[in-house]
């Protein structure tokens, strides 16, 4: 049987996970591929922590060049992460002639161009399944299940850590703030939670997501985010009594003339698949012309399910490798020379329908005032919910709008904070009961 | 650019998707491989009903040699189904040279042994991504994005027509019967529903699943299969209270030992996203050693969905023509010489969890004797359920058991029905709230 010697360049947490995947199913691995895949050096600055996973003394080397200049290795796992000095062993091993495997989405997101045309000219398999959602194969997928059809729109439930927040928000009804601070008690959050909920990692993944589904490139600052901390207990229970739940996703949409990419909580269906996306769980929704919606659900991060997706395109390099095929399918799903240049439409210039949440001391002609706020910004209301006694001072009215252009509906918030018996910050979420 | 010649065999309603899509998208097609996708022949026996999308008059032969027998055809699609002509067809084409795709799932379960060793011995790609789900890449994904992972189990929501009658008794709490005559009318289910619902259909496809994600292969005769026509309101309204929804699943598990295959109405969680899989959608949930959950949902079927799956073949194998390869992936996934015998359980070895409705004439002592023939049969109990008012005639007795034997849950269930106090059979569903 053919062996195929890997290279790994990292041995954290997912370079550990796909040491244990590779051993553990190697035999599986040959039935398919009909090679032996050989893990023969991993290079990392500390070789001496214990992974939890037994690794043969000679296997080991601080010294990268172990795996760059070996001849005899034919794919390189990156997973060091981060641009340097990633990028110069990436491109080293390219040029080496080495396939290459990595789950360097900044690295991808943010020099892509030049890694992505070193692959092209030295004819190397460049795979970045593991990128993007974890165990899910959601770049396959895009790359070739829906290879037939033209992609509209997707709709991602990206993050673990606003997910659990969300989750925990709407099954036990707990504060934001308390939340939160459990999650980054257990560990699930990062010490600043805007890296999670706001944070250029989501736009890095966004971006490549964008590029494969719309063969155009983004900029990932003009992709527009809101955070979910404004979002209050009472939030989310008037959002299930009017049928929603609250979810951070983000949406990218492509009429051909711009391009739509934003990230911000979002009012779902109750009964809508994405809706029941919790945890650690990640989804992906997308519409073709062809299909309709299809969904892409799994577990978006971890050790395990993110080494299942680098090893799957091990696996790819490796049957290129015994079959003498290499760039089977263009990198990012369209040649280079047909992406496009397709400018993403301001956020002012979307439109949605809002749930909104108005703090009021409650008197005669509250409401009418509002509405006409409301009215002279061009907004129709679809419900009104107002509850609590009268004349007390802090009462919640919840309005739901028909769609509003973005721009008109924040003069219309700005101008109804301002109003005397206004309270509080007024409260917006996005809904999205169609998705298309 | 290269050109491809492709000849359809079979100009029904998929077919007809597949000229549409072609027409369509068939620059973009052209952006992504580089190739340009002609379809030279149409051979059908009817080549004059309108199908709505316009061929030229050259294009379409009654006469199948028109495709088989031309030297510059190089993939064919075969799309008129059933065993007969068809084998003949997919033999021949593949025999001289030509790659094959195909959405025949019948011909795949039942002849797929001398069809897969066709194409190996000729190495021409075969492909039927079509065959399984429609437009959701469960195939691919199978093979390709989970191919470094054990799977260990899938859940499959597959039947439209099942889907729609419990979203429609779940939604609008109407009867079985009043539904599905209603689905007759509008055309959704067929005038035979044990055909949609216990159908053959769904075995062969189920079978190919368990083939590919388990490396054995089963008669589809030992699948074990219960419908949804015992299922009435009350029971839809029962396991909402337990926070329950009833949906018709194909559930496949393999131990290594033997392998479960089976298809039954089955209460789910409310909140799994499985449970929200409605009318014409299908999900399947897929478990590994690697990735845990993962779920893949769209539409099952349809026109312009299956068509997308037949062109993402078509694309596959042009790719391989302009590159150079075929059979890049085993069509087992598994290399033949690994495929195992592995039996199956049968569904008396079985264990599950379950709902039972009993309805009995009320009076004292009728839980205790109920319980005794449970507990005589080693069931335990986790809740009981009396409504209704006492001594009324057919009150209902709502019982859902701790894991039991299928062998010794069938016999209580046959004991208790025998009582004297108990009117009606006994409906019981199995209750799955792990998906593991």
């Amino acid at each position: 049987m053919k062996r195929i010697n890997i290279g790994l360049i990292g041995f954290g947490t997912i370079g550990a996970g796909v040491v244990k995947l590779l051993k553990k199913n190697s035999a599986l691995i040959s039935h398919k591929t009909g090679v032996k895949l050989v893990l023969k050096k991993i290079a990392d600055l500390d070789i001496t922590t214990d992974r939890g996973v037994k690794v043969d003394k000679g296997v080991l080397t601080t010294n990268v060049d172990d795996i760059l200049r070996d001849r005899e290795i034919d794919i390189v796992i990156e997973l060091i992460g981060g641009y340097k000095p990633a990028k110069e062993f990436i491109l080293r091993a390219i040029k080496s002639g080495k396939h290459l495997v990595t789950a360097n989405k900044a690295m991808l997101a943010v020099h892509g161009d030049s890694i992505f045309a070193a692959a092209a000219k030295n004819s190397v398999h460049l795979g970045f399944e593991a990128a993007v959602c974890g165990g899910i194969p959601i770049i396959r997928s895009i790359k070739e299940g829906l290879c037939a059809t033209k992609i509209s729109s997707f709709y991602w439930i990206f993050n673990g850590t606003c997910n659990y927040i969300l989750t925990k928000m709407t099954k036990e009804g707990e504060k934001f703030d308390d939340v939160l601070k459990e999650a980054q008690r257990l560990g699930y959050a990062e010490a600043d939670p805007t890296f999670d909920i706001q944070g250029i990692d989501t736009a890095h993944k966004l971006a490549i997501l964008i590029m494969l589904s719309f063969g155009t490139k983004v900029r990932f600052k003009d992709i527009y985010t809101e955070g979910i901390s404004n979002i209050a207990p009472i939030d989310i229970e008037f959002a299930s009594n009017l049928g929603y739940k609250i979810k951070l996703i983000a949406i990218a949409r492509n009429d051909g003339k711009s391009v739509q990419a934003r990230v911000h909580p979002t009012m779902l269906k109750s009964d809508h698949p994405l809706a029941t996306v919790g945890d650690v769980y990640n989804a992906v929704y997308v519409n073709t012309d062809a299909t309709g919606p299809t969904m892409f659900y799994g577990k978006g991060a971890g050790m395990m399910p993110t080494a299942s997706a680098v090893l799957s395109d091990v696996i790819e390099a490796a049957r290129g490798i015994a079959q003498g095929f290499s760039g089977r399918v263009p990198l990012l799903s369209l040649k280079d020379e047909f992406m496009k240049e397709i400018p993403i439409k301001p956020i002012g210039e979307t439109a949605s329908k809002y749930y909104m949440r108005i703090t009021v001391k409650d008197k005669p002609g509250v409401l009418s005032k509002i509405a006409g706020i409301l009215g002279d910004n061009g907004i129709s209301l679809e419900s009104v919910i107002q509850k609590g006694k009268p004349s007390s001072k802090n009462v919640p009215i919840v309005l739901q709008t028909h769609h509003a252009p973005d721009s008109g509906f924040k003069n219309a918030i700005r101008r109804i904070d301002k109003l005397s018996f206004v309270t509080k910050k007024t409260v917006y979420i996005r809904i999205e009961d169609q998705l298309e």
